[in-house]
């Protein structure tokens, strides 16, 4: 796993984190969140919190105690110890890419497939940079809608032994995502006791946790699994277009689920989510990698280290790019080197993010990979010790007029500089004779490359038979019955 | 003028910063470095220092005192008073890319012309983030050598009213150059007064002063114009293979230049130079944009700001990419970005470069256009106050779902956020039906309309004729005559 050991890029001062802190208050208290759930309404009320029709309005201080009962770090396991997360502290998560209806492939859009939720899987448990594929990195469309969770999670738990990321949108779909898990873990009790599912929650911001979410939130917390609460903010759209109003919104929306959660189970694991992209006030759009999203996410780092909450960057590689170009390659730095220099815990949307989301590349997955390879390595203090001055080399060289013949170069060369694995560093004749191929081109290459290596994962018989049964049963209870590959 | 007023981004611990002092304290005392000109190495034994043969070894604390004789902010005039500008403190200058011999095209590469010289310099003149061309955008292969600095410095006068900076390979180029500067400033007197040119003096490391340089920075320093010492570090090249080691190095490099230039002159606006590249150590190919590089440009503006110097980063929007793709994207992003966070007072190849500064693109001069506009957006701390909280807008959306109609967003959605010129936020849709094309055509395009919108600064008529009169004078006593076009 990743630690980040870096110094932290702290934007903002005391000055505009008290503004921050005023503002998602008087949201609190004034304005207060809508929830669209019974048991929710009653636990708040419970709690003393101030309840009106379906709106709660709070008191800062019981949200920052409920905060205060989140744990600032814990694990998660994996079927593969090896594969174990830690969330919190200085460790971050990388996850793929998550939701998009499409793929896209050079500057042609189709219909995600389950052949492509597969490879896709297969490169998440192929690369060394991504820790969990998520929940849904591509939306199948060949599979039906009622019984897309199963196959997903059946094919996650197959194709990878890493974490992965539970159903949301109902109860019942949460239920067959613990109940996936149960089988591969040793049973309910021991899921309770030690996490295994993420499970993200998007707030339906402005101000609002619609039925769906609210069910999601509600069966992972009682089954004690790791929560992570986002409020998806479109600055302009859902949140006003000023960072300190889209900060305290995005504030008092995560304290507020997270409240929730610790209601239901006090001690469930909770991360702080965030998602700051900016509207293009004249198409409508969203924009991905500007500087409002950068500046946006560095500060949420800040104010949820002042919760001692773990936090949830999005993202992640994003960009509004349907292709893999200069635009797809800044955007994505500069969001992802925003989740770095803020310490991000857990990066959602990491790789393989093109068309503001509504696309998945296999050449940008790869791209980003490469993207996260080199920030693991600009965020991994180097050597300053006396051996790293290498003074006997200028002693060595005399006059000579490079270093590459040293003694301190030939016991370092294999390894003292980061490598990339596509982007290329050939002279124009070399690059001229190898096709005069573009970054893309390259990466989808290295993408079939790739693919050709993988091999699945151990999985027990018994334990793979068990999962298959239970998909299939649960499937035709659904009425829509699947047979599974065995 | 750009004035940064983010927080630095501090890499160094102070152990780091004491290791990387005792190594360039080292080198000085026990190595010392060579200058192949018997000017230097007479001031250097009038100060005092130890002087055998070409070589000198120095007493850090004369580098150190050296240094504080320079001035911590000062003035470059242009011939348009608009476009001074001023080096040190929280300001940002940013220069085109400098040095390359080829023009890359798409995946083609020829040879640069006096006609690419021309329109870049155009570009640079319409764009308002590139404050300077700096000294050759390209270079002009259809120019004889030794008239290039005089046509050159003609043409950035006559296509720009911005400073531009002095030819320095030799003191004749450099006394041309002067010349140029007087006839436009009104005389030698003036411009020693107040400075009118950039020189950028790249040591010839490892630790080395050849001739040439030599000559243009003891020209530069007698007529007290503004001198960068800028060591050309390839870490596994010009510099050993760590961090560590290139930190030390460019210091007491950058250093014992700064003191060459303040015995000549105290008080001479000096600039502490990086340029601090990683090589491929497979293929001996430089690497450009990895973490290497951007931690090594981070610390040394922490390094310079110790001795309280102006400091020039390295690049700029460097990449070993051919075209303007994904990687030329990430890899120019990085090395900007390192810039920012590490508040590099003068940003030298900060829009054009490809191919490891061999090339100079034009759609990759309007894509870092673009970069530099997003970062001096992102750069620039955004509102904390009340208003920014839009606490009336919650109050006017009440359960509307999005904040596009309310008052807050009415008054400032024309400028909320920073808009792309060239970068992409269209719909799959909308972009199809525009043709599909990506970032690199894009800035193709853009590139052709602005060189459209181009006309000439003012200048006087008698002041370019007699500009047109010395550079035809000069050129005939070279034995290469040449005809301006007037």
């Amino acid at each position: 796993m990743f630690l980040n050991r870096m110094p932290r890029w702290e934007v903002l001062g005391e000055e505009a984190l008290a503004t921050v802190e005023r503002g998602w208050e008087r949201l609190a208290r004034e304005i207060g969140i809508r929830f669209d759930h019974p048991r929710a309404l009653r636990l708040f009320a419970e709690a003393g919190q101030t309840v009106e029709g379906d709106r709660v309005r709070f008191d800062p201080d019981f949200l920052r105690e409920a905060a205060r009962l989140a744990p600032s770090q814990f694990e998660i396991r994996a079927r593969n110890p090896q594969r174990s997360i830690i969330v919190g502290g200085d460790h971050m998560v990388f996850a793929a890419t998550n939701g998009a209806p499409f793929v896209c492939e050079g500057s042609h859009r189709r219909d995600g497939t389950m052949a492509d939720v597969e490879k896709l899987l297969m490169l998440t448990q192929l690369t060394d940079t991504i820790d969990t594929p998520g929940r849904n990195i591509v939306e199948p469309s060949d599979v039906p809608l009622d019984v897309r969770h199963l196959v997903r999670a059946l094919a996650a738990t197959r194709l990878t032994d890493r974490v992965w990321s539970g159903e949301v949108s109902s109860e019942g779909k949460a239920q067959d995502c613990l109940r996936i898990a149960d089988i591969i873990h040793g049973g309910r009790s021991a899921i309770e006791e030690r996490p295994v599912l993420l499970a993200n929650i998007n707030v339906n911001s402005p101000l609002h946790f619609d039925v769906s979410m609210l069910e999601g939130l509600l069966t992972y917390a009682d089954a004690g699994q790791a929560i992570i609460v986002t409020p998806f903010l479109l600055m302009g759209a859902m949140a006003p277009v000023t960072v300190a109003a889209a900060l305290a919104q995005q504030t008092v929306e995560a304290l507020a689920g997270i409240a929730l959660v610790q209601l239901v189970r006090p001690g469930t694991p909770s991360v702080l989510g965030s998602f700051l992209a900016a509207t293009d006030m004249q198409s409508g759009s969203p924009s991905f990698g500007g500087p409002e999203s950068a500046i946006g996410l560095a500060a949420s780092g800040q104010i949820a280290r002042r919760f001692g909450l773990p936090w949830r960057s999005g993202g992640g590689t994003l960009t509004a790019s349907h292709v893999v170009d200069y635009q797809a390659g800044y955007e994505a730095f500069n969001t992802l080197s925003a989740a770095f220099l803020a310490g991000a815990n857990l990066c959602w949307q990491s790789a393989g993010w093109v068309a503001g989301g509504l696309g998945v590349s296999f050449e940008k997955f790869i791209a980003d990979c490469e993207l996260l390879d080199l920030l693991h390595h600009q965020f991994s203090p180097v050597e300053f010790d006396e051996a790293s001055l290498a003074f006997g080399a200028y002693e060595e060289i005399g006059d000579a007029g490079h270093f590459f013949g040293v003694t301190h170069t030939l016991e370092r060369f294999r390894d003292c500089f980061w490598r990339p694995t596509v982007a290329t560093t050939e002279n124009y004749d070399r690059w001229t004779k190898g096709g005069s191929h573009d970054y893309s081109t390259r990466a989808a290459k290295r993408c079939q490359e790739l693919l050709e290596s993988y091999t699945p994962p151990p999985l027990e018989g018994a334990v793979e038979e068990e999962l298959i049964d239970f998909v299939e049963r649960r499937a035709a209870e659904l009425r829509d019955p699947i047979q599974v590959r065995r």
